[in-house]
C-alpha cells in the first residue's frame, strides 16, 4: 500500500496508540487535539504521558493544534474524540475540510438524548461531498497493549466493503490484525451496549457469585444487547464477533474496566453516588443503561438484565434481591433469532 | 411438576451435582456407578468426597450398584458417564430398560475414531421403542459451584421442544436456570470443540500475551468452531449461547480448566508429554484437536487456529513462531454466515 496521509483527531490513549500503528506502518500521521501543552509534548518529547505512560511515540507523528492544518490533504481522517464531543468536532471538520477523505471512527457510545450511533452523527455533520465512506473500528483492545505491540484483533465495518478493506490495509501489521464487516449498526451497538453488561458482571463478582454466574450474565447479557441491536437493524451474527463477544470478554474480565469496577463496588454494597465520586471518571455504562432502557421501550424489546441494572442504578433497588429475582423469571427458550 | 423418578448414571462431580439439584427439587433420585465403595459412601455417609469434597448430598439420593435396578420405572435417565464409556453404558442400559424414559445426557466430547456426537451414540444404542426423546444438557457450569447453590444457567436442547421443556422443568429452581434450544448439533459441537480453544487461550497466556490477544483467540476460535459446527449441521446462532460462548468463557478464564492449564504450560515452553504426565489426568482438548482436524478435512472447513494448535501438539511446531504466523495470514472478512 502506498504511503497515506492520515489525520487522527483526539490524542487520548486510543488515538495515540492507533496513530502509532499507522506511523509504524509507514504512513504520514498528524494528531490533532485542543490541549496545546499536550500537542507540544508530542512534538517536543514524542510522549503523551498522561494517556500512555512509558511509551515513546514514533518521531514521525506530528502534533497539530489547528484542525484545518491537521486535516489538509488527508487521505483519511480518524475520529477518536469522546462521544459527547463527536458532533461538534465533526461539525468543525466539515467547515475546514477541503478534500474528500475516508472518515474512520474508533469511539464507542451513543449520543446523550438522541441515542444516535456515532456514524449517524458523522453522516449528519459531514456532507457527502466532503468525504468518502465512513468506517468504524471496534474490537477488544487496550491501548496500553497495542502500544507495546501485543497481539490485537479488531473489526473495520462499513456499508462500503472497499472502504473497510482500505482501512484494513492501513492498519494491518504483525501485531495488529483487522477483520472487515459490513454491519455498522451491529458493530456500533455492540461496542456501546457492552458497558451495561460490564457493570452487571462486576456486580455479580462483588456479590460473591462464581464463574458460572459470571458466564451467565455475560452470555444472557449478550443475548439481550443482540436483541436490542437487531431491533435497531443489526445482524445478530455480528454479536458473536470481535466487536461483540470479543469486546465483552475484555471488558468483563479485566479489572481495569471502569464499568466492571463500578459494578463490583455496587455488588459490595457501596452506593452509586459514592462510587462515581471516588472514581472521579465517567462510568459510561451508567448513562448507557438509561439510553438502552429508553430505546428498549421505544422498540418494544425485552431486556431483563438491563432493566434490573437500571433499577439498581436509578431506583435504589437492593442488588442482592435483584439478582435473585432475575433467576426466578419465567422459563425461556435460548435461541430467538431465525436464520 | 409432579415428583419424577430419575436415574443418574455416573457419580462423578457433575453427575452428583445434578443429582443434588434434582433431589432438592423434590424428585426421587437414584445414582448408579460401577465403583461399589463409592456407592456405599453415598448411601452410608451421603458424601462423594473424591468428586465433591466438603459437600453433604441430600439423604434422599440412593446409590445403586445394579444398572437394571437403578433405571427401573424411571421417568428420565440422565447419562453423565465419560464420553469413552458412553456407548457401552448406553448399550447395557438398552438391554435392561423395561419402560420408555426420557434420555438426558450431560457429557461433553466426540467419540474417539468415529467423531460421533454423544446423542448420535445414544440414538444408535437405545432403540426408539425403549425411550422417549433425547435431551442434551450443556452450558457454563462448575459442579463445585452448583453444589453450593451458586447461580448457574445452562441449555437443554432437543429436537423435540416438549422434551426440552420437560427437562427445563425438572431442573429449574432459584439457583439453577435452564434455557431450551432445539439445535442439538450446535450445543454438542460447541461443548466438545471449546476445549481446543481453551488450550490456545492458555498458550497465549503462557507466552505472555495480554487481554487483547486472549479475547482475539477466544473470539476467532469461536468463529472457527462455529464454522465446523455449521458444516456438521448446527445453527451458527447457537454458538452465541450458553453452550457456546458461555461455556467458552468459563473454560478459557478459569485456571481450574485442565485444558487451559495444559496450554499455559505449553506457552511457557514445556513439552506436551511432560505436561500430560505431570497432570496425571486426561486433557480432552488434545484428542479433540485431532478429531476436529480430521472433521475439518472431511468437510473442507478452514480452521487456522485449530490447525496451528494441532501442529504444536502433534508435530512439535515452535509455539511462539506459530502465534506469529497466525497473525500474518491473509486479511479476512469477519462475518461469514448469511442470515
Amino acid at each position: 500500500m502506498l504511503k497515506q496521509k492520515i489525520a487522527v483527531l483526539g490524542p487520548g490513549s486510543w488515538g495515540s496508540a492507533l496513530a502509532q500503528v499507522l506511523a509504524e506502518n509507514g504512513h504520514e500521521v498528524t494528531i490533532w487535539g485542543n490541549n496545546p501543552a499536550q500537542i507540544d509534548e508530542i512534538n517536543t518529547y514524542h510522549t503523551n504521558r498522561h494517556y500512555l505512560p512509558n511509551i515513546k511515540l514514533p518521531n514521525t507523528i506530528i502534533g497539530e493544534k489547528d484542525l484545518a492544518k491537521a486535516v489538509k490533504d488527508a487521505d483519511a481522517v480518524l475520529f477518536v474524540v469522546p462521544t459527547k464531543a463527536m458532533r461538534s468536532v465533526a461539525h468543525e471538520f466539515a467547515k475546514v475540510c477541503e478534500n474528500t477523505p475516508y472518515i474512520i471512527h474508533a469511539s464507542k457510545g451513543l449520543e446523550q438524548g438522541s441515542h444516535k450511533r456515532i456514524s449517524e452523527i458523522l453522516y449528519e455533520e459531514i456532507p457527502q461531498a466532503k468525504r468518502k465512506e465512513i468506517v468504524v473500528l471496534s474490537g477488544p483492545s487496550h491501548a496500553e497493549e497495542v502500544a507495546v505491540h501485543d497481539i490485537t484483533t479488531i473489526t473495520a465495518a462499513s456499508v462500503d466493503e472497499q472502504a473497510a478493506k482500505y482501512v484494513q490495509q492501513l492498519f494491518t501489521n504483525e501485531y495488529f490484525r483487522i477483520y472487515t464487516n459490513t454491519d455498522v449498526i451491529g458493530v456500533e451497538t455492540g461496542a456501546a451496549l457492552k458497558n451495561i453488561i460490564a457493570i452487571g458482571a462486576g456486580a455479580i463478582h462483588g456479590l460473591g457469585f462464581g464463574d458460572d454466574a459470571k458466564a451467565a450474565i455475560m452470555t444472557r447479557g449478550l443475548a439481550e444487547i443482540s436483541r436490542l441491536g437487531v431491533a435497531m437493524g443489526a445482524n445478530p451474527l455480528t454479536f458473536i464477533g470481535l466487536s461483540g463477544v470479543g469486546d465483552l470478554i475484555v471488558t468483563c474480565t479485566s479489572v481495569h474496566s471502569r464499568n466492571w469496577r463500578a459494578g463490583n463496588l455496587l455488588g459490595q454494597g457501596k452506593q452509586l453516588d459514592e462510587i462515581l465520586e471516588n472514581m472521579g471518571m465517567i462510568v459510561e455504562g451508567v448513562a448507557t443503561t438509561k439510553a438502552a432502557m429508553e430505546l428498549a421501550e421505544q422498540l418494544n424489546v425485552e431486556m431483563p438484565i438491563t432493566h434490573t441494572i437500571y433499577r439498581v442504578l436509578y431506583e435504589g433497588k437492593d442488588i442482592r434481591q435483584a439478582a435473585k429475582e432475575i433467576m426466578l423469571r419465567d422459563s425461556k427458550v435460548e435461541n430467538e433469532f431465525t436464520m
